[in-house]
């Protein structure tokens, strides 16, 4: 058959969703490995460190001192990327001079948060049981919620949902204007550049529409128009449902696939298999359908090397503000960019030609599902205690 | 001035080049970071390294060995991402399935190249002076030129300009096939995925046009087509030149600029100021220029957290095969793509937000600009010896 070729040989495969190629390389993983080495993550944390200011009761960087919280817990980041308030800039109009055309900027106001996934210090997603999962998936939901533009055709949805804003105190959830959109993420593990240990993610929300999710809801869009209303990302999971040998996990809502054109040697897309438009359109039991999604994969990659395994990942839903068409387009999934390739300590560097000319990836998407559908089970640490 | 108020507020600016924007929060860098440091650059190198497979007359790892070679050595890689021959995949039919429309794939095939900066195994492009240097720019220029299309406007000035052949031998140089692009590139320093401290580069040239310089070339044509007939990279030059705020270094034919658009902390775009489509179009006058331009980029690299500084860089250009207006709107630049940010083993990530939502930046091009402006002169090891 003319598609197992396609272990063999180099190719490129095509992102719908993004609209771009990746070179697929699947001999290359061959070559001998000389260089950087990431130390392993140490597995000793101890459940509360008091120097830690995620901790529940510990003072953070501006002096303020967290509650004694439950399950999660969220705060407006001490040092956010950008903020809600700030000198105003004017974007100078075109008028035909070089400077106007070529050096353009435009202010970006937004706000960013942080949101513990646990009160406990050395509790991770792979740790977690889908019920305590739960709370994170809430507090994001309710997060979102607040944010929404009174105008969406979501706004309705979340008022009839009446997710409990857990974690999320009300206070602090007051955004000053309308935001265009709200990117979830977590950075997992020193080699995602991430700067505590304390399991939590991030929350960046903008008055612009950042790249990616504004490119994926370009193709999304498009997709929709050219295939007389059909959603991508719900053909796709029909799709790889059918085939399998891409599915890492799936439940009756959700899929966990590494896709057809992954980037990262481990990567992996949560996607549902119905249309989803954003977190506020998932009921309770579909939401213990995407902890359970959640608790699969990064188990999954626990296991695999015998390592807490480094990640970004991050939420990609309907934009907060837009229109009729851009909301009904969007299609609710996660992306898991995770860097090791072959061991706990050996990494796949996306660098030179993969910056200066295209994404290359070195074991096909197909050969990092099965050795991720292989590793289920019980976390590899439990094992050992 | 509206303009300096970029400097304290957060904002986002358009790259021409790419069609994209980066997000830009000045402030942040202040925020404390007790996350991953990079284990500082050993400089105790010696001269020749009987394991490396690289230095003069030792042996590579499919057994053949490295002649005694002068300035600069070339050979096909021996773990080639894409090969000259494969077995062969035909694009299957669109028939309205959803897998002919969603799991898309297309063979790849080309050449992969590693050359060597010099035979000594500890003296990167910082160490070489500009006229060494030039062996390289000549070495890269006739791997360039063995694979024009002989259609290529280009074909003919590299004929007329006859490089010589240094470092590399016709022999391997004999493409079985007209390939499109040519991506010749460096990564430097085991935090850029790098496996052989000895200073060396790699040209992978394929089939098909990849995403990076593709996307380039599209924004170059259009602009050309708007424009009429007017150079992005040429206007852009002249902006920068009159300006000066984010010029780095600049000699007669080039400019060494931190670009309005720039991603990474300290990233720069080397970029010819007349117009010119690709390396065969420099005399060999210029081609000291460039040399000394690079020289300058990398020796401030190297000064300014006095260590050896780690980059990804790339030279883009005229595709190797392409209509006349693609040829006639690329323009030759290299850009430099390094990871430091706060000093020799504190990195910018690139990560979460980046990576799902926009690239982001901690410094503005103009303070990078300022601080590798006030590095210059002799290499700081060359001082300390
Ligand atoms: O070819 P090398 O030096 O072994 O490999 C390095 O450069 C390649 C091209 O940018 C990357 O794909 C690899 O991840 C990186 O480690
Ligand atoms: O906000 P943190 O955790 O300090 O910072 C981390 O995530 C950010 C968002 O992806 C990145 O911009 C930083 O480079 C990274 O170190």
């Amino acid at each position: 058959m003319s598609k197992e070729i396609l272990n063999d040989i180099s190719h490129r495969r095509y992102n719908p969703l993004r609209g771009s190629w990746v070179l697929v390389s699947p001999h290359r993983t061959n070559r001998p490995w000389q260089g950087q080495q990431e130390s392993p993550s140490k597995t000793t944390l101890s459940e509360y460190d008091e120097s830690c200011y995620l901790c529940p009761g510990n003072k953070r960087a501006q002096g303020e001192s967290n509650p004694e919280y439950g399950n999660t817990f969220v705060f407006v980041n001490d040092y956010s990327a950008v903020k809600e308030e700030q000198a105003e800039y004017k974007v100078p109009d075109q008028d035909g001079t070089l400077a106007t055309r070529l050096l353009r900027a435009e202010p970006v106001t937004g706000k960013c948060y942080v949101v513990t996934f646990s009160p406990s210090h050395n509790l991770t997603l792979a740790d977690l049981s889908p019920t305590q999962i739960i709370s994170v998936i809430e507090t994001w939901t309710s997060i979102y919620t607040a944010h929404l533009s009174p105008t969406s055709p979501l706004a309705k949805v979340a008022e009839a949902t009446k997710i409990p804003p857990s974690g999320a105190h009300s206070s602090i959830l007051s955004p000053k204007e309308q935001y265009r959109y709200m990117q979830i993420f977590e950075n997992k593990g020193a080699a995602m550049g991430c700067s505590n240990p304390h399991p939590h993610g991030q929350i960046w929300t903008t008055t612009g529409m950042p790249e990616e999710p504004g490119m994926e809801l370009e193709q999304l869009v498009k997709y929709r128009r050219e295939q007389g209303g059909a959603n991508l990302l719900e053909e796709y999971a029909t799709l790889e449902a059918t085939k399998q040998e891409r599915v890492v996990f799936e439940n009756k809502d959700f899929l966990a696939v590494c896709p057809w054109w992954a980037v990262w040697p481990f990567e992996v897309m949560v996607v549902s298999k119905v249309h989803k438009r954003a977190l506020v359109d998932l009921n309770a039991d579909e939401r213990l359908s995407l902890a359970e999604s959640i608790a699969e994969v990064t188990r999954r990659y626990d296991n695999l090397f015998q390592t807490q395994f480094p990640y970004s990942m991050g939420l990609h839903q309907a934009p907060l503000d837009g229109s009729k068409e851009e909301i009904e387009a969007s299609h609710f999934h996660i992306h898991f960019y995770p860097p090791l390739l072959r061991s706990a300590t050996v990494r796949k560097f996306l660098v030179g030609y993969e910056m200066l000319a295209e994404p290359q990836r070195d074991i096909t998407p197909e050969q990092a599902a099965a050795r991720l559908r292989d590793c289920g089970g019980e976390l590899y640490r439990k094992k050992l205690e």
